[in-house]
Parts: structure tokens; sequence; C-alpha cells
């Protein structure tokens, strides 16, 4: 057996030659030593004797040996696709390789995190203020679904957006630099979970009311609820060029108080619309403290929810005519206006349906009924005829619910507890199937095949599948090949780890004939709900430093406040001390800083190296600040010295031999 | 090719009859499938042609391919070994298996991280309080080094201990739940780096001062240091029976202001003493804001720094004898008394060392020198003699300074930056080589061993390796098989996450002659300095659920608190509001709470579950409270209600199908 390092050393040169190809082909490509199994140091007996030999050494069956083959990445090798999983409530993203279930990177999103630096530095600290509730500011979200930006409904690789359902927030991620930009809070209501759904061209960001609640999350009786509460879908316009959510030019519909959970926009022949399952059209609120059903039981007793329709299209123009209503600061279409205008339906769906997924082509909406064991398949072209037809009856809001019958194609048997669907490149479904632990594939139907809308196998998760996630499984292209179980429940998948447990996901490879399990990846940090699986050769504008030296992050421009090397300087108005600082591998500049009881100190601190990877970071004893300050990066983080004492601050980030080197000395004299 | 789920399911039977094997061996034992190779449905000529197809496809090589196969855990076969790596300016500690590299856990340590409900809860809230400087509640840490329990120089997996470098502290995690159970503030200094390790039998935890300031970090000029600023070393002790150290049992050796660096407990022949590293012995405070050298120059002025060693045993008895000071509310053994006392000694060391680390025997310790690229052994005996021989000179602070050329036993050449060195089953030393980027591989000299104190060879590593870390590597008895390269860069290695770029930990196989690297792991949530790795066989003491129903993980003890299901109910006490709440799939009871604004509330909630993994969530929208609630567990949180509103709480792990329906509507009336 040839000596690793030889392998390796290779692969890094060819690696730099390569440097900009794209990511998918550079497994193959780069490599191209497939052939060498027969010409090369290990004879083709050899390495049967090898594999047979580590086979029964470990207890690997032919699968294990197959999927080992299929997942493993190779030093230097990058992973053909990236996953972007929300992770639940630990209020973070997770960017996660793909074949190899790799984590890549955590990104911190809605909670602070100190190895980013994220709510340490004033301008991160900032986009957490900016998503405070009733004026407090949150240490944590509960994020379900990431949404890509995109471009004719195909992944552009340029934006990430994610909910909070706890808090009814949306985070908007730059995929230059990997990092959380803004956070908005919803003005009407307190909590979402249909978000962050895009538009096949990021006009906006769909995000649905789950709790309903008085509007703004006001008083009122739960005795009012029919009165008083309601639902509502927003729509967040993206401003590209700012690269920020414009909630001045975002507006909400007013739903009646059911709750809505998963969204999905229409695309192709279903463009301008989109579609959000709803549930709890019962208006249960639990027992109110009373004889009431609690909601597990009031919630389920319709055998028919609803399937919320909206022309997104048609809202806008309604109001950009002025004709919504000042809610909070953000408009809102009034739910008599919407019918009025003929913008809002509702189509029955089985009980407590979870999941509204748009086939590729736009065509279909799939709707997964957790408590019914069949997926119902939505025509838009029957929904639009239904309308057309005035095939609806108003619900008591006034809100026209179509006839169920006139917008079906048709109903799927899968097994218990469909969640969610997701599509590959051969015109399959896959769906989750909860209460089975399973994933059903099944095959679409419509103009031209004859023997669609039928279940084709069913592959066993472990266990509870929650969300699945396809490789661009939810666009216009998907890709097909990969399939993700983000499995609820892990139970004896891994070692133990205390009570609480990691969650599962199972990768699987869909490229063939029959699903075959690949890949067990214990997430051990958040619980992701759903994923995006994006070819990592569309992320074309991923920085691997800033632009220049002197970079603002956060206005993704030249900053201000940068300071050369040479220029770092203390400046002292009063008691407020402005510092300008620069680290430079093994030096912070300047290194000592005198300071008095009571001062006011604000540090600009510029990362002056513009090379890969040499990033720094900033602590200050005490002080409860933590900064990361990549490659051409400025930051700034203000504080008050109220104690006096000495603080020796360090980089945090071992960046050479004399990082341990690279600090200084703050002096606080008692005042 | 066999269905994946037919042999899945096989491993699911026979891992539960397995239940409680021992995790090592189970991964060969329980399945033994190895001769299907031959005899099942696939034949050795098939095995060959699918290895030899998916290998063309992905570019993979002979090493790759067994690489693959020696890491690749299949579906429900658990890891070999735990890994606990620290997770650096993160504040965290990651739990990873091994061979497969995969995160189990993120265990929330100092930092506030919501999945867990860490830093959530008014029991985590009390932990972080505990680990308050000047009074502030700190967000973060930086965590260095991970010290596992031991048992007569073994480790005993039931504890786990690691410092934090940017505020000198240390904290206990608990091995049965993998939870946080304390934070120690160090009253002496305000910056520590040698820790936590501990002695042999876990009698002290070992934190050593990095950079030297006042005593307790009081105010005094730089102009000062030589006389005013001290080091220290701190041995915390541990009380098992309680599981937290107990300061009142603590204390601390004055030091002079040198800055320690890596520390070690003597074993075996050098058991009751422990040695640290100590640079800076220039005693180079910076510029000072005038014209002194910086001190990445300043502190590496001189040939040779110190190794200091400690008799910790008599330390102990010295501050039974009531001859400590007390500084800060916790003993300090002064210099001048750690002199005379015998219990202080220094030995010239190479100069800018980092890392002492003592060999299994406890017969030598090896101090790894950045700027020399030898590492230099020191022999425990020798060091003895001269101590008896009287083989000293005083520093400018009368610590005795040992004969370099009496205590030392050999140098080895082993390259450019030499930081920190294991050991394996083999009498075979390794030492990571920060500027050389590898890893140097030499052998252990001695009594009997006449080719001894030599390096052998050298495996590159990607890139810039700071520590390393053996299969219980730092203990009496090293494990040999893996050994993980701790890298500070990663550059190319990994598909593009922004500037701020993962570490990356390379996984070698050390069984066999030549040292082969295994495999390539991201680390994206952090930057972890130490890790430990220990046998999961050790680790017997884990709980899948709490023992009993209303468990209170703070105290591992009864609840007073628990509510049975039933038993849920409302105290108003004037504007006291105390709930007692239950969770269990898919209900939480009260699913109403009514208050006026302005009222406290405390809710004590319970998970009357005690079925594994059914653990529950629970957010309360826009008061910053998320907690997680592990089957069995009680758990409580305060707030106050200062916005007159409508909150719908909910359960945030998804627990059921009807999970979205586990709520409930706490009402604030305007007061």
């Amino acid at each position: 057996m040839s000596n690793v390092s030889g392998f390796a050393e290779e692969r890094v040169n060819r690696r730099t030659m390569m440097k900009g190809a794209a990511g998918v082909t550079a497994a193959g490509a780069a490599i191209g030593i497939g052939a060498r199994l027969n010409g090369g140091s290990v004879q083709a007996s050899d390495l049967e004797d090898m594999v047979q030999s580590i086979a029964e050494e470990r207890g690997l069956t032919p699968q294990d040996i197959k999927a080992a083959l299929k997942t493993y990445m190779p030093s230097g090798v990058h992973d053909d696709y990236l996953l972007f999983a929300s992770g639940g409530h630990s209020g973070q993203v997770l960017v996660i390789g793909v074949p190899s279930m790799r984590i890549l990177k955590l990104i911190a999103t809605f909670t602070p995190e100190p190895w980013q630096g994220f709510g340490f530095s004033d301008d991160t600290k900032a986009v957490l203020a900016e998503g405070a509730v009733d004026g407090k500011v949150l240490g944590y979200a509960d994020t379900h679904h990431p949404g890509l930006s995109e471009t004719e409904g195909e992944y552009d690789g340029e934006w990430l957006f994610i909910n909070d359902k706890a808090n009814a927030r949306i985070a908007v991620i730059d995929l230059r630099d990997f990092e959380t930009k803004q956070i908005v809070k919803n003005p009407h209501y307190i909590s979402n979970h249909g978000g962050a759904f895009v538009t096949p061209n990021t006009e906006y960001i769909i995000d649905g009311c789950q709790y309903a609640t008085p509007k703004s999350w006001g008083y009122a009786p739960l005795e009012s609820y029919a009165d008083e509460y309601r639902g509502a879908m927003t729509f967040w316009k993206f401003d590209r060029d700012a690269g920020r959510i414009d909630p001045a030019k975002s507006f909400s519909v007013e739903l009646p108080p059911y709750w809505n959970d998963l969204a999905d926009a229409g695309k192709g022949a279903s463009m301008g619309w989109m579609f959000s399952n709803t549930f709890n059209t019962e208006m249960s609120y639990g027992t109110g403290g009373g004889d009431l059903p609690p909601v597990e039981v009031g919630a389920s007793q319709r055998d028919m929810d609803y399937l919320t329709v909206i022309n997104w299209q048609k809202a806008e123009e309604v109001v950009g005519a002025g004709k919504a209503e000042d809610v909070s600061g953000m408009p809102m279409i009034p739910m008599t206006v919407a019918v009025e205008e003929g913008l809002l339906y509702q189509v029955p769906e089985p009980k407590s349906p979870h999941g509204a997924d748009v086939t590729p082509d736009g065509k279909y909406i799939v709707v997964s009924g957790k408590l019914d064991p069949h997926v119902t398949i939505y025509s838009f072209e029957k929904i639009q005829k239904a309308i057309a037809d005035g095939k609806f009856e108003p619900d008591a809001y006034g809100v026209p619910v179509l006839d169920f019958e006139s917008c079906v194609e048709a109903q799927v048997e899968l097994g218990l507890g469909p969640l969610h669907t997701q599509f590959d490149d051969k015109g399959l479904a896959y769906t989750s199937l909860f209460l089975d632990s399973g994933i059903a594939r099944w095959k679409l139907g419509g103009e031209g095949i004859d023997d669609g809308w039928k279940l084709i196998d069913m592959i066993p998760q472990q266990y509870n599948t929650g969300h699945i996630c396809a490789a661009e499984g939810d666009t216009v292209t998907p890709n097909g090949k990969y399939l993700i179980g983000l499995n609820k429940w892990a139970l004896d998948r891994f070692h133990p780890v205390g009570p609480l447990l990691p969650q599962n996901f199972q990768l699987i490879d869909i490229s063939g004939d029959e699903m075959e399990l690949l890949y067990d990846m214990p997430i051990g940090v958040g619980e992701p709900h759903y994923a995006q699986m994006i070819r990592s050769d569309r992320l074309k504008n991923i920085w691997d430093v800033y632009p220049e030296t002197g970079w603002d992050p956060q206005k993704q421009a030249p900053s201000e406040v940068a300071t050369q090397i040479g220029k770092e300087r203390i400046e002292r108005d009063g008691n407020n001390v402005t510092v300008y600082m620069t680290s430079i591998r093994s030096t912070i500049r300047p290194d000592f800083i005198d300071l008095k009881q009571g001062d006011n100190v604000t540090i600009h601190l510029t990362n002056v190296e513009m090379a890969m990877d040499a990033t720094h970071g900033f602590a200050m004893p005490g002080q409860n600040i933590q900064l990361s300050i990549e490659p051409g990066e400025t930051t700034s983080v203000s504080f008050v010295v109220d104690t006096a004492g000495t603080y020796p601050y360090y980089c945090t980030e071992f960046c050479s031999a004399l990082h341990l080197e690279m600090m200084g000395y703050m002096l606080v004299a008692p005042a």
C-alpha cells in the first residue's frame, strides 16, 4: 500500500491547479486515478484482500462497503452539494457537505455565538436588536425552514433566509461570507411556521402565521377568539441590491384565525400564486382553563382543513393601489378586500395537513395530511377553473372555499403520517412518513403519463422522519441523486450521550432502481426541521477573504473606521476613548490601553491580513467581549469600564507560532 | 446487491439484543458478517467489480478505499472511542465519535445554548452567574483543554473539566447526562492556560495563570510589573460525592510574573508532583505605550525559559498547616513559603516552550519549544537528585532554578515548531510540529532501551498542527490505534464557506508500521485546542433518561417542585404566580395561563415521560425562554410579564405527529 502522504500531496497540487473549477466535477476530474486500481501499486488481487480483511475485522456488509465508498471524501476533495439545514431551537443554521455529511459550518443566525463574534461586536448586536420583541433582545430562535434565494425557480446561491417560529422573525444570510445580515420581526403576529419560502425570483419571502393571536399579539380574552384573533400571511419584499428585506415594501394578507403551516410558492404554470396548508380550522384554543378539549383533540375534529391559496401578484397590486390597512406600521390587506379582489381562496384538504409542495412544473400541489395515509394532489388548472366557474362557498369569514372534487387531481395512499414531499429529476416524488418511519417513493402523473400517481416503494428510516430533502428537490429542476431523511428520533443509532439525544440525518442514494441507505449522521447541535441541498458549483460568489483591507461586513463596503498599520491610535474626548487597532501575525497594536474607571470605550479593530484563513480573534477578559475578525475585516465593539483593574486582551484564534504572545494590557485606574 | 433495509433491520435487532454490551466490541461482535463477503449475496468477483466501479466514478485511490472502510460506521453501530474536544472561543465542548469523526453532541459549557436550554432555565442561569467576573455574567469563554476525570491515572469516564482561558474559569461536566453543573471563577487571576489537567485520582484540577496581572487582577501600572504582577498555579479540589469543585478546599501557589502555559500532573514515579512550562521569563509586557519591544519580540529574547515543578502533595500539607495567605477568599501559598518548604522549583527549558507532557510511566517530562526544533526530555529522578544535591541557584524571586544538564535525559530533533506530545501503547511518542505542518513519531528511551530517544518518521498534516490527541494518549495506559491532528488552518481542504474557515481534524491510523491518514474532519463550530479520546466502554454510567420522573439535573436528586399528571396547577400570591406544569405527548398542561401585566411568573415544568429520546422543549415567545426537558426532568424558569398581550407557548422538540398541537396560550391583561 502506498504512503498516503504522497497521494495527498498530489491532490493538493492538482487542487491548486484546478482552483475555480466546479466543485461538482472536482472529485472525479481532479483525481482521475481510478485506473490505478489496475495499473498502480495495488493490484486487483491485493485490493480484494485488503477490502476483505478490513470488512472482516470491522464487520462490514457488502452494502456497507458500497456506502462507505460512495460517501468518503478524500483529503482536500470537496463535497458535491452543500446542505443548509435549520438548527431548530438552537436558533442557528448548519452547512453540511454532501455526500460526506460533514458539518462545514454552523452559521450564527439568531443566537449569539462567540467563535464568530456574533452578538458580541457592535454591528452584530445591532442585528440582534433589530429582531427584538416587545423591546426585548432575544438570545434564541426556533429556526425551521431555510429558503435559498432563487432565480427563475432555481437556486442562485446568493442568499439564504430562515424563519424563527417562536417569535415570528426572518433572518437574512449573505452567501458571500456566510454571515447573518438582518433579522426582521413580523409586526403582525408572534408565531410563524410557513417561512421562509421564496417566490421564483426571490421577489418575496413568504412567512405564514402559525398560532393565531389578536393582530400584533395584543390582548384579547380567548372567548373572543373567533372575533378578535386572526391569522395572516406575510410577503417580505427582498431588495437584492441592498441585500436586505425591505419592510416598507412588504405586506400581509389577513386570514381567519386558523393556523398556517407549511407553504410553497407557485412556479411555472402557477407563477404568481402561493399555497399554504392551514389546520385548526376548528379554531380550538385548548381548554381555556375550563372544560373544552385540549388542542390536540380540539384541532383534530374536522375531516377537512384547508389549503390556503393566495395570488400574491394580485395582492401586490392591491397594496400598490392603497387598499391595505396599516397595522403596526406595515400594510395588511383586510380579508374582505382580499376576497373582493379575488386573491384569496381555500380548498378543503384532509385533516391536520403538513406540507404543501408544488411540483417542479408548477402544475400540481401535493398536500400531506398527518392523520390521513394519503397525499392529495391538487391541480392548479382545476383550481383556476373552479374559481372561474364560481364553484365555491364562503366560510364563516367570507373566504371562498372551493369545491374539493373540482380541484383534486389524485390521491395516493402512501402510509401513516405523511408530512412532506420532495421531487427528483425522473418525475418521482418522495414523501416522509412520520408514523411509519420511512420515505415513500411514488410516481407523479398528469398529461401523457398513464401509470402516474402511484406508489413505487418505501425505504425505512430510523426513526420518525419529519422533513426530507432531495438535491434541489423543491426547485424547477430537481437534481435527483441524493435524498436525506431528517429523522426526529435517534434512539440506539449512536453512542449514548446522555438523555438529550442527537437527531439523525439519513442519506439515501436515489440514483438507482432501489433507494439505498448510505450514511447515518448524528446532529448533536440542534434540531433541524427542514434543509435545502444545493449543487456546490452554484455557489459562485463565496469570498475567501474580504474584498479589501478595512472591510465592513455589515455594509459590505469599505469601513469608515478601518485602521492601517502605523495609523493605530487612541483618541480621548473627555471620558470617551476610541481605539483604532490592527491585528497581524503576531501583534495587536496598540498593545497598551490606559483607562480610567468609568471611561466609555470603543475599539475599531482591523485585521490587516489578506491571506486566506488568517483570521484573528479578540477577547477582553471580564467584559464579555469576543470578536472574530476575518482577513480584511474591520469590526467595532463598545463598552464601559466600570471596574478598576488589569485586563490582558489577546488573539483567540491560534494564528501563528507566537500566537500566545499576540496580546496587550488594558489598565483601568480607579476613579 | 441486497436491499439495505434488510441489513439495517437485522442490525437493529442485534443491537437491541446486545444492549449494554461494550461499544468497543459492538462493531465487530454485534455484526459478524464479514464472512458474508464470500458466502452472501455478493460474490468476491462482484465485490471487486463494485469497488472498482465506484472508485473509478469517484476517483478514489487504494488508500482512499482503505481509509473509507476503516472509518465508515454502518447504521446503528457505535463508535469505538469518544473524543471530547474543546470548542475554543465558542465556549463549548464537542463530543465526537471515533473513527467515524461524527459530532455526537455539542455540550453547552460556558455559552448559552437554547437547544439544550442552557442559560435559559433558572438553574443553568445560576451556573453561568456563578462564573461571573467583576459581577458581570459572561456569555462566552475560550475553552482550551478538556480534562477527563482519572482513577489511578486512567480515565474513569465520570467527569469532564475544561478551562476558560479568557477569564480564568473552570467548568465541571457530569458524564451521566453530559451537562455542565458548575463554573468556578479563579479569584487569584484573570487569565489561565494550563488547565484543566487532573491529578491521577482527580484529587485536584490544575489551572495555571497565563498572563500575569497584579493579584486578583487589581490595578497597578505596568512599570511596577516586576514588583506587583504575579503568576500563580491553582489546585482546585474536586469533591466526587458532591460532583463539584470545592473552592473552600482549593488553593494556589504564588509564582513569579512569568506566563504559565501547558501543564501535566506527575503519575507513577512522579505522583504528587506537577509540571508546567513557563514562558516570558523576560517579563515583557509589550511596548507599554512606549518604545519597549512588543511581546512577540520581548518574550522571545532568552534562550531558556523554565519548566515549573511543584510538589502539590506538599503544598496541600502546607495549606493544611495554615501557612498560606487568604487572597480574595482562597488560600495562596506565598512564593517565599513555597521555596522554604521545598515545593517549588524551576528547570531551564528551551525558548518559548509549549507542552509539558509526562510519559505514561511518570519517569520523564517531554517539553516542546516552539522556537527550538527539539523536544527536551527531563528525568524526574534526575530532577529529584538535583534538588537533593542542591544543584540550583535562585532566580530574581528566590525560586530555585535547577541545573539544566543535571535534569535533562535527552533531546530529540524533530522539526520546526514542536508543540505537544502524546503517547501510544508501544513506547512511542508523537509530537505536533506547528511550523512543519506534521506529526513526528519518535521512540521513548530510558532504562533497558538502547535505541530510544530517536525520531522514527513524520506524517504531513494540513495545516499548522496545534495539539494532537492519541487514544488515551495522556494516561498511564495509552491505547495506540488512533491519533488526531488538531490542525489550525484548513485552507483548501473543504468546500469554501466564507472568510471564516473551519478547523481540520485529521484522523491517523497509528496501529501499523506506517502512520496512515484516514479522515479529514472539518470543525465549523468553534476552534478546538486540545481533545481527549476515551474508549467508549469506559463510559459506563451514561443515563438514557433521568433516574425517575421529576428529577432535578442540577442537584441530581428528585426535584421539590416536580409535578405529576393531574396535579398541574397555577398558584397566585399577590402578583407572584407559580405554574406547576407537565409535558407529555402531545399536551402541555396547563394550556392556559391567565396573567396581569407586571406579574412575576415561575414555571416548574416536568417532562413526565420516561421513554428514551422523548424530550420536550418549551418556548415562550417574546420572553427569551427556551427550555429542553429531557425524559424525567423537572426544570424551572422565572420571568416578569411587563407587556400586555397574547403569547402562544409550545413544545419546540418535534416529539410526535401532533407536536404542532402541543401548545397553550399565555394571556397578559393590561395593568
